[in-house]
């Protein structure tokens, strides 16, 4: 039931996207799916991109974090028909703010990870740490 | 890029499972994948449920909820190859409290929509309404 340490990382670390949870005042929470590289010293990379188009460059998720950098990074494994393939990792994380040399090590594995990045780069990185990981899997590992 | 209320709408009562977001007062966010049905009159159900195996029956996100009631529900669609089909969908909810004869109809709905829970009926369900939906695709609609 309860996926350990190890498991938990290696899943975060290879699957193709997730949920970004952070915190809005009045709202609660805002959540959306992301893109994201995971480094070998815990760091999270998570691009603010230019393929997905969006309203605005500038994101919610940016301001939330500006005010409160605590954040939640979800993946997880649906099947419709057999539940007992359901997992889920969580990552508790803290935004980083400015942190130039780390956003641009995770850019670099962003762009290895998605080939739609090659060709059109994102607008910048943002840095989180992971600070604590809980998994779930419905099968016995 | 932005999907209006009747699409948004339209793929929540469909979409086979979505990720909610509750508050923890220490973590800030706590997400889990799970299973969920709309009614027609815009209250969700969730199945604190049998099926899946858990630590225990009485769950960190009820204890959220009884903390604070926002809570915010995303379902997605990720394609790793074409991003042109990525969209999602974003409820924010507010828990109900006790709801019997809501939380009846919406166990059944439950039943009907997943045929996991017709063997196995779940503890109970958590009843939340809809007070806001935002909806974002990648494709022209």
């Amino acid at each position: 039931m309860r996926l350990d340490g190890v498991a938990s990382r290696a899943l975060l670390a290879m699957h193709d996207h997730a949920v970004l949870c952070t915190l809005h005042a009045e709202r609660g929470v805002d959540a959306v799916p992301v893109a994201y590289a995971l480094d070998a010293d815990g760091y999270v990379g998570i691009p603010v991109d230019l393929v997905k188009p969006k309203a605005s460059t500038r994101l919610q998720r940016e301001r939330n974090l500006e005010a409160d950098p605590r954040a939640t990074l979800l993946i997880e494994q649906w099947s419709a028909d057999d539940w007992s393939q359901l997992w889920w990792v969580r990552a508790e994380l803290q935004w980083q703010g400015d942190m130039a040399d780390r956003a641009a090590s995770l850019a670099s594995l962003l762009a290895e990870k998605y080939p739609q990045y090659r060709d059109q780069p994102f607008a910048r990185v943002l840095v989180l740490r992971v600070v604590a990981l809980t998994g779930w899997s419905a099968a016995e590992h």
